[in-house]
């Protein structure tokens, strides 16, 4: 549990960071970029807490994830140019937390007593929302609707994350699976730029 | 009430279709599309439960509408050409969509002890909202906002509703009557090109 | 405490004539600029009470200020012209709305239990969000990005209240010092047209 506890925290500093990078092409202030990465790291989860009506939100209750947020945001004030280089290990770190945060918002909606298929929707929401409500602010047409497979592995790992508790798969193995999956889709589908059908 | 309730599911399952097709011709994929029905068909009831803190949220609550969303988004996913050719029968579902949940909207909302003022506002929020999510997400100007008389013919039988009620009407009259004006007020609205003045 | 009632009453008048007022130049008519007004008054204060899980709602609890946001959206239609040009007035009283909200929110959210780095998000949020969820809707970049000092200015005076309320100030200075910071940073910024750096 202390490792799950440290990664989420880990997990909300690399949003921060991805999140204030994210506007650096824009017309942002400094305030604008630790506002974006703010709402990057905590929007899915406040998300889904609101909706399952979860309460206090985590990052209200625990003052830790402020702080791994401003560390996060403080970190890409400095070292722009460095972590805009590192651009392919932050891929990799942003990846590795859409398929963390996913399977753990499964989990906890799971707890919150909601139904499986609502569980999956909630792990997606947890992982995917923030960066959905950055972009809506900044006027991006939201990464959730371009043609990268993204919120889509998220789904499809939790409901493999479902799957397999169902089979009753011991649950360390079933988190480092369905992570995987998710992980594993995400880049495949980035390096061979595969994309879902359009409706047409 | 058997009746109120499947009728409740087939509007959300028209809500869901109207959504998925509404970004046909946008760079959503297959999933996208699906998210975007499924925002358009639990938005407003959504946004109208957690302002009046009401609890479990009703899809969550009950599983048969998320049901209801996927069947819409396969049938658009399958017959997207049939449904749009059907475009004008879907402008009319749509439209008796919109009256109906207003006018649960509003009762629901008295349910819950607010005042009549918030009560119309609420039952317009349940019709419109969606659409309006949708909307900002997608980078449209909200429906809301266009030229059309839209979300303020909900709130005109909104107000209605809630005269009549307190004339003492009988429910089922009240929800007929009330369901027409918005519906006719729209439909002639849109035959006519009638649209509120501007601010200027 | 009568007259801080009667401040938050006429401050959200003020809020909702500017919100009114905002879209002018746009496509909207009538209702969906009383509509912009309502959110421009209610936004702020809405997420932050829901954010604390802080129920009900004000404008839900308390019918009058529904009727000052009605005030000032029929303000708006009848007086657009005389109203525009009081633009630096109005944007004075918007100025000292901002400051007040700010320290209120403050005040409310510390009285809900959260800590005290919470409580400056939440005041910040109270004055700010209904604007920036205004700008999203109507698919502007929210001020808040924009390069002026705005929010940082919230901010700010949030934490400087923060600061001087544990240093045991009484708090009626610490209200009228608090705010006279945030409206004093605002002021100049726009006069000498400050902005805060970009990140690069």
């Amino acid at each position: 549990m202390e490792l799950q506890y440290a990664l989420e925290l880990v997990g909300t500093f690399v949003f921060a960071i991805s999140g204030a990078l994210a506007v650096r092409e824009k017309e942002h202030d400094l305030f604008g970029a630790g506002f974006t990465g703010f709402i990057t790291a905590i929007g899915g989860g406040t998300l889904r807490d609101i909706l399952l009506d979860s309460y206090p939100l985590v990052w209200i209750g625990d003052i830790h994830f402020l702080y791994a947020i401003l560390l996060g945001v403080v970190a890409a004030f400095i070292f722009p140019n460095l972590l805009s280089r590192l651009r392919k290990t932050f891929f990799l770190f942003d990846t590795l937390g859409i398929g963390f945060f996913t399977v753990l918002g499964v989990e906890k909606a799971l707890s919150l007593g909601v139904r499986p298929e609502i569980a999956a929707i909630m792990g997606m929401f947890s992982a995917v929302m923030g960066g959905v409500i950055r972009d809506t602010l900044t006027n991006d047409i939201p990464i959730l609707f371009r043609k990268e497979i993204y919120a889509s592995a998220c789904l499809a790992g939790a409901v493999i994350y479902l799957v397999l508790s169902y089979l009753g798969l011991e649950r360390s193995y079933n988190l480092l699976i369905s992570m995987s999956i998710i992980i594993s889709i995400r880049l495949i589908a980035m390096k061979y730029k595969l994309s879902l059908p359009r409706l047409d």
